[in-house]
């Protein structure tokens, strides 16, 4: 088992309506996420934006492969791609940046 | 139960010596930490020296109170402090900044 951290950039003047949309994410955005293999994830913001993701899988590289053919994902991540603070202009999921993980305690 | 992320900032020429120091922590400390409910703990350290934290636990308050009368936790924060960017000179135990949880998905 994989536990990830990962950490992306919403653009501040938006924080609000991002906590929002989080309120209610689409059930079939939190299936497809189930179904991939995304277990445990959390999403944690920081006042000035950033946001940092927790989540516990078998093969992370595997679950954001099989991620990114879901149908829903691709809507969602359109939806979401101005919120977040990047010069390519990638949607979130390809932006991700994981950090590496130097302590565990069980 | 309460999932918990902080953020702190280790210094950028002390990245290796810390993921050294975290290879091996003190049993005493993993024990202390399980004792006062510290579960599921992570860190995480990006490549500027970014640390974020992550953790599962019944009331953090509490765990940080229990954590924090522990000997052997003022002797690894002590250890430790030298690691840490922090204008007021605390050590990490004193100075995480938690974030707040937006999402989850179980």
């Amino acid at each position: 088992m994989e536990r990830i951290c990962f950490v992306l950039q919403v653009k501040p003047e938006r924080l609000e309506e991002y906590r929002e949309r989080h309120k209610s994410v689409w059930p079939e955005m939190q299936e497809a996420l189930s179904r991939t293999g995304w277990r445990n994830y959390s999403l944690f913001l920081r006042e000035d934006g950033m946001l940092v993701g927790y989540l516990e899988t078998d093969d992370f590289a595997e679950a954001r492969r099989r991620m990114s053919l879901e149908p829903v994902n691709g809507v969602w991540q359109e939806s979401m791609r101005e919120f977040f603070v990047d010069a390519a202009g990638r949607p979130a999921d390809k932006q991700m940046e994981r950090l590496e993980e130097v302590f565990h305690l069980a």
